[in-house]
């Protein structure tokens, strides 16, 4: 079934495909925004990210969005995420802090793929009190849709944890992106979990205790707990203190916590002056970032990863088509 | 050839064998001590540690040693290192510290295979401050050795450092070791070259400057530097600051500047009262440690790993042969 192009077409135009396209997965989502109307989530699919995908991007895009598109004809494509990166599909710049999320819509990259306008979103770079560049593609797409949810996330200090394969700790002030920080906690627990000596055969079960003990050595111990600290993951279980099954949970308390305690004390802001953290991503691993920072602060929230994501993209192709019409 | 016992054969009595089997490689020596005379290494060999041996020790032990049996018959053998620990060949205990080294060999594990007598030596167990225990395997034997090269090392308290795939700080005080950490610095230095997104394309080339900026990065800063600091990795990269080449480099300093500096600033000792930090390694890795360190004191020394080696295992069958003959 193939649409038939007409001066208006409510599904061509209130429709359209937004994609948080990155490293080890690929989310794609069929939206439609009605006017005066909150976005809503029509079908979503997930595949492989950037890293998986040997460079054939264009295959994996028809793949992904086949279906819509045979229903639906073309429609508007917003892409974010590691396919704009160097490893990506097209290179898209960074847009420098301090920034407004919705602003870098200006430095989007649009190109055709079978007659399919493309869009690919910008990343966002800043540089630490030592100098040190870093940068982020796709987060800023949550933390904008974050801010669109409330006109109260708009006002005052807020630090925004975005847990994942990277954390990234994003300090935002009356809507505006000041600074943030790379913490690569999600990858080190991979590797360490399944290419170490530390854990013999890895689990998925959670151990409360265990998560605690981990990340309770790591908050409240000096610098260099990190590297003199991770091999108690072995010296736990060869004592008898720590079940192989709890290894698992252990290592990612000492891994969150310190992640947790470095975040709480960087150069780049004071905590004292952010009025509340807020946790953006999946609860399964939200919750953790949670419970370890609710024993250092009662100002913390959780918000839901994929409302951001959808949040941030209705208000992306919200401000791409106004600046469309000028 | 197989030789002909008799009451007294020079071969037999001053010819034995001493392997350092480790969880990467396995080093034999087929080493030679002549009354009143230092020990001379007549051959060496090297194979795959305990990890790549599927458990088939014996046949391991027969490959590596059948040529220097059927020169010399059967020979008296010492092993450390992880071929004793849980995934070892025989399990023996941890001798817990202080501990003068020469001691752990009462507690060592013999037994006999194809008719050769083959003795494992124990590891060493220490409880830091936080009330985590840590171990070795093989490294006690090293500082034995160091110990055993010059009386002068038997006066004072050093800090021994042991690079390696783990790296070990040992405090030794007037020949007693006291107590220890161990730090992932080599572990999480091939996790991160070979199956993270920082390194693209590993380098073996050695680029100073890169090196030296990542160890005064993370020897300056606060805590938190490790877990927040390594995405500059490939920060500097897509910024052009560092090259892939630099890149190994550059990550081999942060790791090595996070180790030192946690092991000058341990709870468990007063880097005060060290009287000198003694390097025991392969240089290749050795002069990183070194370099790094004279950066804090220049109250720093190499010693060579394999002379390390070898003197500590002449020393256990010293004290072997003498607890033999009460």
């Amino acid at each position: 079934m193939t649409s038939v192009p007409s001066v208006f077409n409510p599904v061509r135009d209130y429709y359209y495909i937004a994609i948080d396209w990155g490293t080890s997965r690929l989310k794609a989502y069929l939206c439609c925004v009605q006017p005066n109307e909150n976005v809503t989530i029509i079908d979503e699919i997930q595949a492989a990210g950037v890293q998986k995908n040997h460079k054939d991007f264009a295959s994996t895009f028809r793949n992904v969005t086949q279906q819509w598109r045979e229903q639906n004809g073309l429609l508007p494509v917003f892409m974010g995420g590691q396919i704009g990166s160097t490893i990506g599909w097209k290179q898209t710049p960074y847009v420098a802090c301090p920034v407004a999320p919705a602003d870098i819509v200006t430095g989007q990259f649009e190109f055709e793929c079978e007659g399919q306008i493309i869009n690919i979103i910008p990343g966002v770079s800043c540089q630490h009190a030592n100098g040190n560049f870093d940068v982020m593609r796709s987060e800023e797409i949550q933390v904008l849709g974050w801010l669109e949810a409330s006109a109260s996330h708009r006002n005052g200090t807020f630090l925004i944890c975005l847990p994942g394969t990277h954390t990234k700790w994003i300090l935002v002030k009356d809507g505006i992106i000041q600074m943030f920080k790379t913490a690569m906690t999600g990858e080190l627990y991979d590797l360490l979990t399944h290419s170490s000596i530390l854990i013999q055969a890895p689990s998925d079960t959670f151990a409360a205790d265990a998560f605690d003990l981990g990340s309770k050595f790591t908050l409240a111990s000096a610098s260099g707990s990190l590297i003199h600290g991770l091999f108690s993951v072995r010296t736990k279980q060869l004592f008898s203190e720590l079940s192989p099954d709890e290894a698992n949970s252990y290592l990612s308390g000492l891994l969150i916590g310190s992640d947790v305690r470095a975040a709480l004390h960087a150069q780049e802001w004071d905590i004292k002056d952010v009025d509340e953290v807020i946790i953006i991503g999946e609860s399964h691993i939200s919750d953790l970032f949670e419970r370890v920072i609710r024993t250092q602060t009662e100002f913390v929230r959780c918000f839901h990863g994929k409302q951001a994501t959808v949040l941030g993209f209705a208000a992306i192709r919200q401000r791409y088509l106004a600046l469309q019409s000028h």
